[in-house]
């Protein structure tokens, strides 16, 4: 059995999220179908983490065991051309046996885009989230910088089950302003459930003016979900980047 | 009454094009609706023209007459806050009686999108139309030259009822590459119907190396539907802007 590691983009807003749950259209499910009827057998698609329904990737990163002597490069094509429109796969590559692409990550990027003009656009609704004040990025960004590190980010995710701890490091975290549009991008080692969409959420109501700058070391200190703002839109949400030791 | 001139983007892909059509959803008649209920009055809204289902439009103009008193800044805001996610006001301005957005236009600008790289976009699909064939934008752009200046373009239209001639005076036509996108920009006094796709389905014969550059100079002359391309899909097409005598 070859392991075989695919990167993919995905436009989230018709699937219900990554992970297959009977009776809904999900990333998971319609790619490993494809996939089996290539090569003719049953695989699993092992993601590198789920991402919720709405929200979108450029570059999750998955792996599957496979008989097939079909090469990497032949493998995208056919792919490809029985995908449907929203996920397209951008590369496949044979690693060694043991690679797995959900505990091998060693960092993720995610982008969350906000676009804060009161002229909504009729082709961005899927890719970002509207916000109704005009957004100060630098004080924005000024703010983030407390959250750089590790630390406890309780304050930043939904309760799930079955998590061990809530520390996360998080590597870089940058807000800039493209245009009519803010980009949070947040890499760590990992993420908690919702935690880039309430750090997306607090930092809105920085930027907005609502909460000083000071505020969001507090909220992170005090390891409340209650401190922090709300969960933002998942629309705005990105999986950008998963890397690999070795890669 | 008062003639009010609106001026709107839409993402094609949901409407069955611009024209109310029993049975089907539009955007004349999302559009109309959405004004009747903020200003409690019958409207007809007048278009530049039609567009087809799946073409989008960044600068449709429309004018519509009624007695509200609202300013346009807040009828602007007022629609907005009522259309659905794939329709937007950009501008409304109180024009004087007698203008009509259909009538009065005196050139249009219409883009035609082409992306040409065997890694497909699941974000971009509804705005572009794929090429598997690499195209060579300085030949099209070349060969395009033929088309501009007043001429018969009987080659480049679908036959429709009463349309009085099919000549039209293009006084724009560029063919740019931007990243991996080809954009086919044609500028005219008037189009024909499906004018902008047909020439777009030429000019990709002739940049995918299947046909000479001279060739598109020779179906001009020919005067001939059969001898250009095919009519491209409706997927690539945006309207970009409308000129008026006097804007």
């Amino acid at each position: 059995m070859r392991n075989l590691k695919l990167t993919l983009g995905y436009d989230g807003t018709d699937f219900n999220g990554w992970q297959t749950q009977p009776g809904y259209r999900t990333v998971q499910e319609t790619l490993e179908k494809v996939i089996e009827t290539i090569i003719g057998q049953k695989v699993y698609a092992n993601a590198s983490g789920r991402t919720d329904a709405g929200v979108h990737a450029v570059g999750q990163v998955v792996n599957f065991y496979g008989d097939t002597r079909l090469t990497p490069e032949v493998l995208v094509r056919a792919i490809n051309a029985h995908l449907p429109k929203d996920v397209a796969v951008r590369e496949c590559v044979e690693v060694p046996q043991a690679f797995d692409a959900n505990k091998d990550a060693i960092r993720k990027l995610y982008r969350y885009v906000i676009h804060d003009t009161p002229m909504r656009s009729p082709f961005l609704h899927r890719y970002a989230t509207p916000s109704r004040h005009k957004l100060d990025a630098a004080v924005m960004a000024s703010a983030s910088r407390a959250l750089v590190g590790r630390h406890d980010f309780h304050s930043f995710e939904t309760e799930w089950p079955n998590r061990l701890t809530s520390i996360r490091t998080i590597t870089h975290l940058s807000v800039n302003r493209v245009g009519e549009y803010i980009w949070i991008d947040v890499e760590a080692d990992g993420f908690l459930y919702n935690m880039v969409r309430s750090i997306a959420g607090t930092l809105i109501n920085v930027g907005r003016g609502f909460w000083p700058e000071e505020k969001v070391a507090e909220i992170l200190k005090a390891e409340d979900r209650k401190q922090a703002g709300p969960t933002a839109l998942p629309q705005g949400l990105f999986l950008m980047r998963v890397t690999y030791e070795n890669a």
